[in-house]
Order: C-alpha cells, then sequence, then structure tokens
C-alpha cells in the first residue's frame, strides 16, 4: 500500500456555463490539474471520470474515453465511476487504489455535470434517479423532500430551530461569495433573508421546513485532481503534496423506510471512522472540513456523525459560529455545495480541491484556516446510502 | 502487488428478459457467484457494478447503491463502472486494484444491461452514444456502420472474404446453441445462411458487407464474478481458483477519422501486450479466447492484433476452422456476443465467466477445451477506442 498525494488541482467557475459542453469543463478543469502538478500530457497512466448523468442530460456515454483523447493523454486507461451524487470522492477513491496497487503511478480525476441544460423540475427529477424505482421515485418524493423531512425530524428529536438552519445559510453563501469559482456570487444577510423569508416570493418554502436559502443552486462545472504515488511526487512538483491518508466508503439502505431511525445517517459516521481509522487521526486533528451541505440541515447533521461535535449539538454550535473561520472547526469555507453550487459529479472532487488550497495555505484572508494541516471531506450519495470520505495531510 | 483469483461465477440465461429489472438480473447473477464462491452476505468488502446505460434506458442512476442493498452487502462500498461496451472488463480492473492494493480482500463485480426495453432503431441509438457528440453522432454514423466500413477495409486491403465472415458467424452460433445462457439458441448452417442471404428477408443486408447475421443481438442479461486475494481464496472455497495474471487497458482517439488507419485498432495491441506483459506469458499460451465479436469482422481483426494470427491472416484461419474448438486457437467457444448476445455492461463480465468456466474444466464435451490452462479476454469499448483485456490462468 504505497501513500498516495494530490499533487495538482484545477477547478472552473462553477454556475450556468451555456458555452461550454460537459467534456469543455472537464477538460478546462484537467488542464488547470495538469499544469498545477507541472505533468505533461504523457505523464499520466490512468484516469478517472466523475459523472453521475451524462445519459440522461446530454445523452452522452463513455466520457471518460471522449476526455482522453481530447486531452492527448492516449492510450492512457480511462474509466467513468459513478455513485450519484458521491461519484466525485468514488472516482477520487478508485484512483488512489489504482496507485496503492502499485500498478499506476499518476492518476488524473476529474468531475463534471452539465445541469443546467434541464430546468425547474426536470433538474429536480433528474437527481431523484437515484431513489428506489419502485417504491420512492414512483411516488414523487425528491432529494429536497427527503431533506425537508430530515429537518423536521430533527426539529422534533433535537429541537433543531430555524435559525440554526439561517446559521449554516449565511455562513456558507458569505463564503461563497470570496471564492471566484462558486456560483453563488451575492452576500445575504441575516436581516436578508428574512426579509426575503417575509416576502416568501425571494426565499419561499420549498420542503418544510426548508426555504430555498437552504438548499444548493443547480449547476453546471468541473474540477480535477492530479494524484501521484508521495514518492514520486518530488518528480513532478514543488508544490506541497498533500496525503491522502484515509479514506473511508459505506453504504446504508437504499430507502429511507427501512432505516431504524432515518435521522442516524450510519453510512455517514461508518466512512468517517474508516477514514479516521485508516489515517491514524481523529476528528479533534481536523482543522478544516468540506461537508456535503446540499441542505442546510445536512451540514449539521454531517458535523455531528463524524464526530466534529456531540449528536443534537450541531444546530447549536454552527448558530454560535463554531464552524465559521476562526471557530472550532470551519466547515465548507469555500461556501460548500450551497454557494459554491452543486454540479453532481464535480462535488466530490472539488471538496479535495477546496482542501487542497487550504493545505497549502493558498487562500486569501478571510477564507484560509491559519496553518491548516488536517483536512476532511465528506461526499453524500443518495440520501446517505453511499458515502465517501477522505483525511488530507498536508505533507511536512 | 497481492495476486487476485476469481473464486466465483455467476451468469444467468441472456435473451429477452420482460419480467426481470436491471437490478433483479444483477442480484440473480451476484447471488450465483457468490454462492458459487461459498461466500455469504456479508463476506464481500467491496462492490463494483459495470452498467453503460440505466440512465438512458432505465432512467436510473445510482444501481451500485441499490445492489449493495438488494444484495444486504450493507455497508460494502459500491461504485458503477462505465467504459462504454467494455464497462464490464473496467469494472473488474477495478476490483483487481481494490485487493491488489491491499485495502480489500474481496469484491464482487456484477455487470448487467437491460436494453429490450428500447425496440429497433432506439436500441442503436443508445449504443451510438458513445461516439463523438460533434463529428460523428449527429451525422447519423451507427455502430454497425463502423463495423461495416472496417470490413470492407479490410476486403480491399487483405483479401478479406464474405466466406471468412461466414465462417465466424457460423461457429460462433453453433457454440452459443450449446450454451444454455446464449440468447441465441437455433443453429444455422452453411446452407441455411445462404439459403437467408439469397431470400434477403431472413438475414438482410445491415451494413454493407456485414449482414445481419454478422450481428449480435439486442440482450437483456447480466453476469457477476466473485473476487478475492489469491492468498485467502482457500478460505472460502474449494473452487480452483483462477487467476487474474495480467491485465491491460489501452485507449486510442475517439472518433476513426482520426486514426492513420481505421484498421489497425491499435487500442487492442496494446491492451493485449500489456495483459501478457503482466502474466509473463505470451499469446501462443493461451488455449482458450473469448473476443468481442459484437461484429464478425471484430472477432477477425481482434484474432490479429492481439497475436493469435499474422495481420491479414484471421480471416483465412477462421475459414480453415482455426478458432473452432479442437483448432490451434478456440476463440468464443460461448457463442461470443454474437450468439450469447450482448447487454453491453454484462459483456465483459460474462467473457470472464465464460472463461472461468473453461479453465475449471467444467464444460460438457463439445465446448469443453480439452486441459486448458490459460485464457484470454478482450473486451471492446467505443469503436476500439476504449479496449480491456485479460489473461486468467488455472492455478496449479
Amino acid at each position: 500500500m504505497r501513500d498516495v498525494a494530490v499533487i495538482g488541482v484545477g477547478i472552473i467557475p462553477f454556475g450556468r456555463r451555456d458555452e461550454d459542453s460537459l467534456l469543455d469543463m472537464l477538460a478546462y478543469s484537467s488542464l488547470k490539474a495538469l499544469d498545477d502538478a507541472g505533468l505533461g500530457e504523457k505523464g499520466v497512466d490512468a484516469l478517472y471520470v466523475a459523472n453521475m448523468g451524462a445519459g440522461i442530460l446530454q445523452h452522452q456515454t463513455a466520457i471518460a474515453s471522449a476526455l482522453a483523447d481530447r486531452l492527448s493523454l492516449l492510450p492512457c486507461s480511462a474509466d467513468t465511476v459513478e455513485n450519484g451524487p458521491a461519484s466525485g470522492a468514488s472516482a477520487i477513491k478508485n484512483g488512489v487504489l489504482a496507485i496503492a496497487s502499485g500498478y499506476y503511478d499518476t492518476v488524473l480525476v476529474a468531475g463534471g455535470e452539465k445541469m443546467r441544460e434541464v430546468v425547474g423540475w426536470k433538474a429536480t427529477d433528474f437527481v431523484a434517479t437515484l431513489t428506489h424505482p419502485q417504491v420512492e421515485y414512483p411516488y414523487g418524493i425528491t432529494l429536497p423532500g427527503m431533506a425537508g423531512m430530515l429537518a423536521r425530524l430533527y426539529m422534533e428529536k433535537y429541537g433543531l430551530t430555524e435559525e440554526q438552519l439561517i446559521a449554516v445559510s449565511l455562513k456558507n453563501q458569505r463564503m461563497g461569495s470570496l471564492n471566484p469559482y462558486s456560483h453563488v456570487e451575492m452576500m445575504i444577510t441575516k436581516e436578508g433573508i428574512h426579509d426575503h423569508r417575509d416576502a416568501i416570493v425571494n426565499n419561499p418554502m420549498a420542503a418544510d421546513p426548508l426555504h430555498l436559502y437552504d438548499m444548493c443552486p443547480v449547476s453546471d462545472g468541473a474540477a480535477a485532481v492530479m494524484l501521484c504515488a508521495l514518492e514520486k511526487a518530488s518528480q513532478f512538483t514543488s508544490n506541497v503534496p498533500v496525503v491522502v491518508a484515509g479514506f473511508g466508503q459505506a453504504t446504508d439502505t437504499h430507502t429511507l423506510q427501512e432505516r431504524d431511525d432515518p435521522t442516524e445517517l450510519k453510512a455517514v459516521t461508518l466512512a468517517a471512522q474508516q477514514a479516521f481509522a485508516r489515517a491514524g487521526l481523529t476528528p479533534q486533528d481536523v482543522d478544516v472540513a468540506e461537508l456535503h451541505d446540499a441542505f442546510t440541515i445536512l451540514e449539521i447533521v454531517e458535523s455531528e456523525r463524524v464526530g466534529f461535535f456531540k449528536t443534537g449539538e450541531g444546530g447549536k454550535a454552527a448558530e454560535r459560529g463554531e464552524t465559521a473561520l476562526g471557530g472550532k472547526i470551519p466547515i465548507n469555507m469555500s461556501g460548500g455545495l450551497k454557494a459554491r453550487g452543486h454540479p453532481v459529479g464535480a462535488t466530490g472532487v472539488a471538496q479535495v480541491v477546496d482542501i487542497v488550497f487550504q493545505l497549502r495555505h493558498a487562500l486569501p484572508e478571510g477564507r484560509q484556516v491559519k496553518n491548516a494541516k488536517v483536512g476532511f471531506t465528506l461526499n453524500f450519495g443518495g440520501f446517505g446510502n453511499n458515502i465517501v470520505s477522505f483525511v488530507l495531510r498536508r505533507a511536512e
């Protein structure tokens, strides 16, 4: 088992990118990662592409083969990996395994999704293709609906308040406004949100008790990371390598109804535990984290399940500012899915990109967690039925 | 790099399976592989699902998560791997890497496709989603069209004859009629084919010079293999383990027009060379092979490129019976894609299943290659732009 490091990262601004095809976006982010890593085209042994829905959204398959050619990486091996909204982290995990096996030295992982080609309910319907085809999808349940139910259960069970959800929304929106790659650039204030909520039109109820501003936008975007055997990293780059210290992946029941307690999100706990165990580190060692806040409630629940806070304490911690810059454990300093955006195949890769920025100490004041050495990511597939997590460490 | 072995296989009859969902088929074949390997549900560390088009064909994503739950493999890790018609072999390759890395001991790989839900041109259109979205797909080129052009070039360049194509078709159809998992069960004879061709109606021209019987059918189906670290195989099963002695994967230009010589299929040569080099074996060591005969012409060209015959000699060798049972190198004793069928996500897995049957000496007379010790598979992605190959060896 060789150690694996991230030696290059690339990301393009998320948002509405009508002028770019899915392959364009994957290529742009990949070229940035290759350039950042100091690798030429001929330095890539294998390519993994993370994508959830090009078949549905673009009527296109085999995009890994297409990208390998587009980037002139031939004859490198190339596969597409799909795990719903956790496709990005799954692809990185497979890249890590490819290098750890000793068969490959350098692996490019690019994740992307072009979701703005469909509008309105069709985007929600697209994501709902991950629900159970017999007992969920036909009855019209959507991911926002599931998140609304989770939030309501949390309110009943742990006293979660709307103010706590708003605290997450404000933090992430503020951080996103400082991130040049973020989809949502506008600042909102607590007063602004209240105004909007009062007006309903601007922040309408989406899935009770979640409002529009509790949800991530529908985005186009792509991100890429260049992985390399740690022992060979110095051959390519003078960047500080960021070591993939540990990874975890765990599955849970497909449907919510089969879970003893839908608020538990067991797979989140398990994936995080695996990643920390492999890294030989604990949640207390983490300096900065990117969690999967497709909905504000998810950031709160995940922050508890991965071990940053006790169960039921995540919302209060967010309201007290403990997850903000300068707090106990800064979460989603990128703006998270909530503000950076959530082009599903790109998200897990973008999370690692943002943690690498942090661990390189490459971000401007206002976003950089001072002297960050250990980072954590959690990418949420299905509605918590397939979770992939990483512990990343700045090489000393 | 630990050695990896196949310790269990499962396959269900390919064909038209209106009563089964994609997940049903994946589950059936997986349960057979688990049973064959002697593994219970809790013995699986990781699951890979090979599938090309559930998004397009079933409006469904994240099927690896769904299958993990369906099989009660929770909380095992689970990813879907897609590489067009070579998705099956790509998924197995990733399973091999996962075990070789040392992180996982046991990996289930299930490949499946449910293609009969669409009919006629829509099935051809579905497969064509792997062509180039700007310079191929919009102009209506299909995979049969590409295969027809390849056959015509081979006729002009190497004197390939229709009789040689017919020899492949007859052999594979005959072998398929003996395979209980085969889609096409009917026998055809040379006279029959000639009659049909004369009558046109029954074997019409499909893509000049290829007729209907030069092409694989559109099939539903699934297959699964259980992979295990070779050192741990005896913990689970008394089956003779089949070692994944070598694998190879290579990409080529997305479009045919960019290739110096479209008859070369460089990626086929490269993938096979990699697999043989890793295995420390040569094409002359192979006792039985499964090649990707989605079109008869492909079996002929591949049999040359992987090194069984000299360039331009594959058609003559097929006509002389050198690729039949008892010949120099028996190819597609399963019936191949031509007769077993080609549910695209399943094919690369089914190829390995059939070679494992051969190397276990488990087939009846008439299909079993006597004393077979080394097998070879080649799974063809795109139109030759992403090839995955395995050399398999019976453990002594």
